[in-house]
């Protein structure tokens, strides 16, 4: 391969009782990235779209995860440019930056002839993840990746669960056009939480992975809440209550803060399910004059992948 | 039905990630209850083998959940009589009391031509746990009545969700002959822990709820872990480390303790690594001179079941 555009999905982290656990990649946004082979030695950022970010390999989030991949596997005999056009908006908390890192590192892997696996790459995109969030953490990377619902099981050594998208669930983000910082977002968590807290959050993500596991939505839907973070984080969104509201009085599984904000997600069982979900949360968004965009989306169940290749 | 004998199965409950939620049903040790119609109305226990326990109904747990079963359904027109034979030491933390409550909701319901589901006889036999353990917690009374893993998605309403055991797995437990009174157990407990040590726990909550439900006995090893309320309990069980050690050198998937202890549990992948487990176990625990019985069991899958009746 010499040239190949590839597609790098967003995802939604934490699904409100998974925080820093659980996330699921989204079909229907995604950035695209173009990596090509040329006889200059070195990595190159060439060109970017969409958004005002560095060119420099060790100041962006691909650029960073390009290197890692080529830190791990040894440098080419060759060159590499990379094309970024960013779809997904920065900031926007559907893992923008975690697209650019697990889709340079799937990229430059391809052009390499595949030495690692995906799960392999998972470190080298973590690196890239780290520029933009402050740490190496999997929650976005590794859905990007993977396709599907993954849950981070634990890291030293990252072990990620791969599990499979019951195939009627399809996901609502509605973006407020509004700043919310990630680093804002943690300032407001608890180092501290009760245990009582604590037991009832792992006894709905035990419920949301049985549900996953056995495609039982209304499982699913009792499972979609948090005790711990969202008490903590709404109120960093405005209206936040209203569109939750508006998302399960529609008949949404269940909603709530889509990492670290300031998107609001719904899950919903099936494409109608989901159509009148985001009417509702449009309408009820639209009241408040603050901006906004929505997405509908199917589950992705692929991940990172080429769109285009020339030989 | 005039006469019923039924088997209440020991249960395994925290399996250490999952306290307070998750609990597993254990087919090799239960108890035998005997219910009887008569003539004379009203509710007694006539008889108690293996056990010293009050016969006053509202002081047994037995009595208890028989009796919220009735306040539930209405009273008979005939009389019945309870015997209790236990086999599950009590105080032993593999779910003694809540074979009682579990199997006499089930005998009663059972003789009245069965009003009730297993399901729903679940909120009666928390409330003749309670009497034992001062509060009304399902993680025992679930697997002991339904058999399998059970996971205790919330209370308020009561959501059980039922995971079927994977076929090959086994449990061991060592009962060192010790009094380890709950309260205590309960005592050392912080009321609050770290938001760090949340995430991990759930995440592991995560790893063996899917590691369960695709029947990857792997990720139910890597999951099997604890690291809020083991660190906090195992001072009160005598060579813990050493028990857990064995357990884990000789190949068992992973250990902890049962319930409130003093019960260590092991759970293992196939009959002969359980009996290997259970040999190492033994070895570790024959050398700190502590009197001890262990037990192999497989997990049963269907609960609180009647082995005789007469019609």
């Amino acid at each position: 391969m010499t040239e190949l555009k590839l597609f790098a999905p967003a995802s939604i982290a934490n699904l409100n009782c998974g925080f820093d656990v659980i996330g699921v990649c989204l079909q229907a946004i995604g950035d695209e990235m173009i990596f090509r082979k040329v006889a200059e030695k070195g990595l190159r950022i060439t060109k970017i779209t969409g958004a005002t970010l560095p060119f420099e390999i060790d100041k962006n989030v691909a650029g960073v995860a390009a290197q890692a991949v080529l830190d791990e596997v040894g440098e080419p005999d060759f060159g590499i440019e990379i094309e970024i056009h960013k779809k997904i908006r920065a900031g926007s908390g559907i893992g923008s930056s975690s697209a650019s890192a697990s889709g340079a590192a799937f990229g430059i892997n391809a052009l390499l002839g595949y030495p690692l696996s995906k799960k392999e790459l998972l470190n080298a995109a973590m690196k890239g993840e780290a520029i933009a969030s402050g740490c190496e953490h999997a929650d976005n990377v590794a859905p990007c990746m993977l396709g599907n619902f993954t849950l981070i099981r634990g890291y030293g050594p990252l072990d990620v669960v791969e599990i499979q998208a019951p195939n009627e669930l399809f996901a609502v983000v509605l973006h407020p056009q509004i700043e919310l910082k990630t680093a804002d977002a943690r300032a407001v968590l608890e180092p501290n939480i009760s245990l009582k807290s604590a037991i009832t959050q792992w006894g709905n993500v035990g419920g949301l992975v049985a549900g996953l596991c056995t495609q039982d939505y209304a499982l699913i839907g009792r499972s979609l809440q948090d005790v711990v973070i969202e008490p903590l984080r709404k109120g960093l969104i405005p209206f936040f209550d209203e569109l939750k509201s508006a998302a399960l009085h529609s008949g949404a599984l269940g909603a709530g803060i889509s990492g670290a904000g300031p998107s609001v997600f719904a899950l919903c069982k099936g494409i109608s399910q989901a159509e009148k979900t985001a009417f509702a949360m449009s309408q009820a968004y639209l009241e408040t004059g603050i901006a906004f965009d929505i997405h509908i989306s199917a589950i992705d169940t692929e991940g990172v992948r080429i769109l285009e290749s020339i030989a």
